[in-house]
């Protein structure tokens, strides 16, 4: 390892974001990624394996909140509801950067490369969720059809909130989505 | 066009998948499925844009009768319900063809680019239902939440059909998946 730089890996994500927005996430190399956040090439592959992994690094760690939020649930709580309750605590953490979703979403939306990269990071969540209730003892196909329905709770959510206005907040959001799955399934 | 040749449609989709399953799909030429079908590769392309599009070539044409029979669906139906009869229509397609089905499903699973085409079939098939079910007056977020739990609930079952015995049938089993979603988000 070189050389400690403060929060370098912050430093470079903001600035392939913005770069990203600016000038198109193809348009954009590695090495002016570098430049905007005042670091090295070098320093950008510590940190990162190419220039895709800026807009996913983060999945794999949400996706190990969901699946302990999931294994963590009162045994009495439904699956669906553990599901709920997990997407509700993740939602959280995404409060403080409405305006960075915001970005990552149109920069995945003009691609179809990162839209597939973005379903597949989805259908992951899932099968952990699944894997995970199923080791709480929920059967299949409750368990998949539970984690498969809550991801699309989820998505929907997500969506609302990054397109609507800064309030209400994306807990909420999920939890009314939520309670919409329960209502549209419920064929009201 | 060149000759007429009878089914070279069906007999070079035929030969494709026979040569995916012994061989592997990335291991397989369009020289060599031409040749097993007894065709050759110009007649290949007149039918297929490349040996990927052989496995997905049928999915629009599916995605169009999941619009039509939701479309056409009483107007009294819930939304779910007319997901639901929709893929239960489908499922009725599938039937005679469970060990192809089989077959298609074994080839995708071992390739991650035919998995991530197979996860954007999927969300195609999810935004033209909530198209649909928009047109038919179905508010937002329950036309997406609808058609995602749906294509949700079609999925499971496709998976629990292939993999389990020939008996119940594709439209049965779809039939239940979608209760069982109706259990599931119901807490039960």
């Amino acid at each position: 390892m070189g050389r400690w730089e403060p929060n370098a890996r912050g430093r470079l994500a903001k600035a392939a974001l913005e770069l990203y927005v600016e000038r198109g996430y193809e348009q954009t190399t590695v090495a002016e990624i570098a430049k905007r956040a005042g670091l090295t090439e070098r320093t950008f592959f510590r940190h990162f394996a190419d220039k895709r992994e800026v807009l996913f690094s983060g999945s794999d760690e949400l996706r190990e909140h969901l699946a302990d939020a999931v294994a963590g649930a009162p045994d009495s709580m439904a699956p669906i509801d553990a599901v709920a309750a997990a997407f509700e605590k993740v939602g959280v953490l995404f409060e403080e950067g409405r305006e960075r979703s915001l970005q990552r979403q149109s920069v995945i939306a003009a691609n179809a490369e990162l839209r597939e990269r973005e379903l597949i990071k989805l259908a992951w969540w899932s099968a952990t969720l699944a894997d995970t209730l199923r080791r709480r003892g929920v059967a299949d196909p409750a368990a998949s059809l539970a984690a498969e329905a809550g991801v699309a709770a989820f998505k929907v959510a997500f969506e609302r909130w990054i397109s609507g206005p800064a309030e209400p907040d994306l807990s909420q959001i999920v939890r009314e989505s939520f309670d919409e799955l329960k209502a549209v399934t419920a064929g009201r």
